[in-house]
């Protein structure tokens, strides 16, 4: 038995223990002199209590309390008294006793931090980083983990429960860089021959199928060797999950009730099951996106049968050349001064938008710089489309449909953000479903899986791979919450000769397909079961579930944008005989491609 | 709803099922004619059972099971029916039943695997390794990874239920080798400078407790780039914990808690706790050894005392020059061939030890090479002090004292090995404590850390870090089963001076210290709190559960011992865009050093 283990949480403390002599340690938070008392918010990770030094209870161990300082770490033995009743500090959970200081030892002593450790500071990243050890301190950031912690519990006890096994799969592992580039590892054992750390399990889970696990899962970290934009880090998380012997509505419904459990048991709201689906046609064409967020309506409606025939040759051309028109209303705007429209009009051009066309519905008439195009029929058929009211404004892109449900679907997020329609606590669960297998990317000159490589086209268009790839929908959904992609999957190809096919598909020659996934390949020849899964990101949903902006804040100890460690100082340069070991070499001179 | 959640497992089938239909899938474990029916031996993850396809009952569907094969993968809708009494088969679970097949499909085809997928297979393990992927279908194989599970579920519902937070650490960390060496990942972003992935995550962890997270937890990739013996892989798990807040009775009993869970909930075996406990200087003294097999006896006897001054001159001198003579004694022995023990000595002579001289207590009288030089008193006191009786031997080693522990330590496990001393089912945990915390490395010349660079020492013993750092203790542990080591740990130094001089004692410079581990350093000086912890090898411990004694059979996907993933090809060369973007180059005229 050490002094330790007689420990209480100070946050634990309340009126039930008024009376009772209490160890505690923990860290001042702050230490306030007042009429010959000292007192100190003593923090550990339950909460803060306050405990109070009195000369005439203490005898000489006060002089040391005098030493006190902000992050000194402090074990204290003392009796647990109510306060009076003007003393009572409702903002804390232990505010309505203290602690009366019997005895007490410096365990360690503190240097002034650079910053004050409280919720809500306003330092510098940068500095928050380099010393991620204090930062971890604040209580905001011990509340991250502790949510972390509970939602990988509560995936790991959820699997366990329906007969899945943990499995880990390698992090030393083969480069195959199909879409983002790998982290390379040199090994010593074959000069000039690499590792590389894995973007996802993804095909160790599907050969983890092969071999008759039937119901895997794992919180894997990947990795990805990508100019980091603000939510994305070089390592992170994600819950990898296969199966066996299902099809897409054996997936879907189980990912919903881990869903209900994690948002029920962390955060305490309940979902509704089963989630919304839209087939991703749908999606796009109501939203504009693939992942939309429901929250709010103001959905994207096609009125080209109406628009194209009309005067306006913008909207005309871009039916006549295969386009198309569509249009939002946005309630109860048209009195949004003309330099805003202005503003929305360059926010549609990033998207790639020639243009924003608009007609305000105001109190003494319609007012838009196209209605004279339009025949007052044409305009009635129009507004009526649109359920548009006086008060309202239309807005109208024409151009290629992806530009357009694109272009519109971003305005239409813009607007329901500048206008206040969204409700923050609403949680908009939905699956997006029938993803197109394929599309072009114009800067490789060829076609590119959109989920990956590996997820099989739907029955129905399989016929439609050679001749009509880009009609060819996938066994592919996403979940999607609040316009967020939480995760994805998809049922995988589990055949060789479909395999091979897809590999065509993407530009793969038949060598380079054996030279990088022929295992694989041959694995498909020995009994391979039809199997699927998901991967959900761990960190967006941490995001989510504990209100950051900034993936930052839920990795303990993240990296930069510029994928550094400022506490560590990782990446570092290493000692020669490391690099001659591995038989590499720096090379500075290169140029940068 | 789709016909796969409709499956029963098919290890679950029993009587109680007879009369229903089922739909089962699997694969196909053998196929066998007889008297115009096939049968079919049908394996899921589950089990087996055995599937009757009869061209009475099946129509035209009976052609198409014609072509089952090993391995083939099937969905089959069929009866439960009682076997008749004769055809029970004890050996299944299932035996007592079997499916009459309605119908079935085949849902993928299987090539001839290379092997025959049973257990206790005989089979290169180049080959298990290439075909990893159907080497997991062995119900052997399967039956380790649901341990593994198992053990990684109790491990973290274990320490979830006593407050400790799960917290992932990073992978791309900063290269500090100390010890092993590391794997390397050159950046991108700044060329020239690299990542390096963790051996361990004790910086991170410590970082975690100066960071306020009390009590932490990690089931913990960890990486050395070394050349593997047998039971060693570059990457395997690690059981992390760090609790800040404790002193080492705190954090030993826990770990026995948690033994008692795990090997009682895997493998059903009862632990007492707690563990018993030696130093590491009695378990040296009596076991020659600091993971001493505590299942049988024939421990070391030091008879300096007894033989130094007698006139053989080997022992005389090695007392003489300040080292040891030790004793063991081989019960019911005497008659071991000469060869034999010739044989022995050279065994010892691996362990550095000169020679091994023995006395034979035979029925006709003492035999030995050295009993001339004994007194018959000398001899009376010796065989009274090894409680000897006729028909044993005695064993001595005479050296320094650390080879003469080393030398018999082992030959003492020979010995049990040889004699059948062992049993095999007993499970003999204990604690080795108070470790030195230096020792000196003849070929670096300098001191090491035995455990780590930042283990606490003894607090009696601090004053003599400087003058004698051999002599000091470290607050560490190690939990030892059946003489293997399971784990360790340490209290750890959590004050900035105390580092430094055992930094500077390790030989660091003061600028090396701060270029390598100045975060730490810094950390230290803003309020850390007391803190240590453990690290549990988990592929060990699996090992040790599933009673392999290949490490590769415990891991999903092993590397060989020269590091190479044979199923994937890993490691391999790669693009030389690949490397152009990360600024190094392959030297493969460098020589090896």
């Amino acid at each position: 038995m050490t002094i330790f283990s007689e420990r209480v949480q100070n946050g634990a403390l309340g009126l039930g223990k008024v009376g009772q002599v209490v160890r505690l340690v923990g860290w001042v938070q702050r230490r306030r002199d007042h009429g010959g008392l000292i007192f100190v918010d003593l923090r550990d990770r339950s909460g803060m209590v306050q405990v109070v030094f009195d000369p005439e209870k203490m005898g000489d161990g006060f002089a040391q309390a005098e030493s006190l300082r902000s992050e000194f770490v402090v074990s204290i033995q003392g009796l647990v008294i109510a306060r009076p009743e003007g003393m009572i500090n409702p903002n804390l959970t232990t505010g309505e006793i203290e602690v009366v200081a019997n005895s007490f030892d410096i365990l360690n002593g503190a240097k002034t931090p650079p910053y004050y450790l409280v919720d809500q500071v306003d330092v510098d990243e940068t500095v928050r980083l380099k010393y991620r050890y204090l930062d971890l301190r604040r209580p905001e950031m011990q509340a991250v983990f502790k949510i972390r912690h509970q939602v990988m519990q509560i995936m790991r006890n959820f699997f366990d429960s329906q007969g899945f096994l943990e499995i880990e799969t390698p992090i030393l592992t083969k480069s195959t860089p199909e879409g983002a580039r790998d982290y390379l590892v040199p090994s010593r054992v074959r000069p000039g021959e690499f590792y590389a750390l894995p973007q996802s399990p993804q095909i160790y889970k599907q050969l983890l199928m092969v071999g008759g696990m039937e119901k895997y899962f794992q919180i894997a970290r990947c990795f990805r060797d990508e100019d980091l934009r603000a939510d994305r880090q070089p390592e992170f998380t994600q819950l990898d999950v296969e199966m066996s012997f299902v099809e897409v509505e054996d997936i879907l419904p189980m990912m919903e009730q881990l869903m209900v459990r994690i948002f029920g048991e962390t955060i305490g709201k309940t979902i509704a099951v089963p989630f919304p689906r839209l087939t991703y046609k749908e999606a796009m064409e109501r939203y504009g996106s693939d992942k939309p967020d429901t929250r709010f309506g103001m959905e994207l409606v096609d009125v080209g049968d109406i628009v194209g025939k009309a005067g306006f040759k913008v909207f005309a051309n871009a039916i006549a050349s295969g386009g198309s028109v569509k249009c939002i209303c946005a309630k109860g705007c048209s009195s949004l001064p003309r330099r805003e429209i202005d503003d929305l009009g360059k926010f549609v051009s990033t998207y790639r938008a020639k243009g924003l066309a608009w007609i305000v519905l105001a109190e003494e008439g319609i007012k838009s710089p196209i209605a004279k195009f339009f025949t007052e029929e044409e305009m009635k058929v129009l507004i009526e489309r649109m359920a548009a009211e006086t008060g309202d404004i239309l807005f109208f892109v024409a151009d290629a449909y992806p530009i357009v449900c694109d272009a519109l679907g971003h305005l239409r997020l813009e607007l329901g953000k500048r206008l206040g329609l969204i409700p923050e606590d609403a949680l908009n669960f939905l699956w997006v479903t029938e993803f197109p297998l394929l599309e072009y990317d114009e800067e490789q000159q060829r076609h590119i899986a959109i989920h990956h490589p590996f997820t099989a086209p739907m029955d129905e268009d399989l016929h439609l791979l050679e001749t009509e790839p880009l009609q060819v929908r996938a066994k592919a959904y996403d979940m999607v919450l609040n316009g967020t992609e939480l995760g994805g999957g998809s049922i995988r190809i589990h055949r060789r000769g479909v395999q091979e096919r897809l590999f065509s598909l993407l530009g793969m020659s038949e060598e380079e397909a054996v030279a990088k996934f022929g295992f694989l390949l041959e694995a498909f020849e020995y009994g391979t079961p039809p199997h699927g899964g998901v991967a959900f990101g761990l960190d967006r949903m941490i995001m989510l579930l504990a209100g950051k902006d900034n993936i930052r804040d839920v990795i303990a100890f993240p990296k930069t944008q510029s994928a550094s460690d400022l506490m560590a100082q990782a990446p570092s340069t290493v000692a020669d005989k490391q690099l001659k070991e591995l038989h590499i070499k720096a090379d500075l001179e290169m140029p940068n491609i």
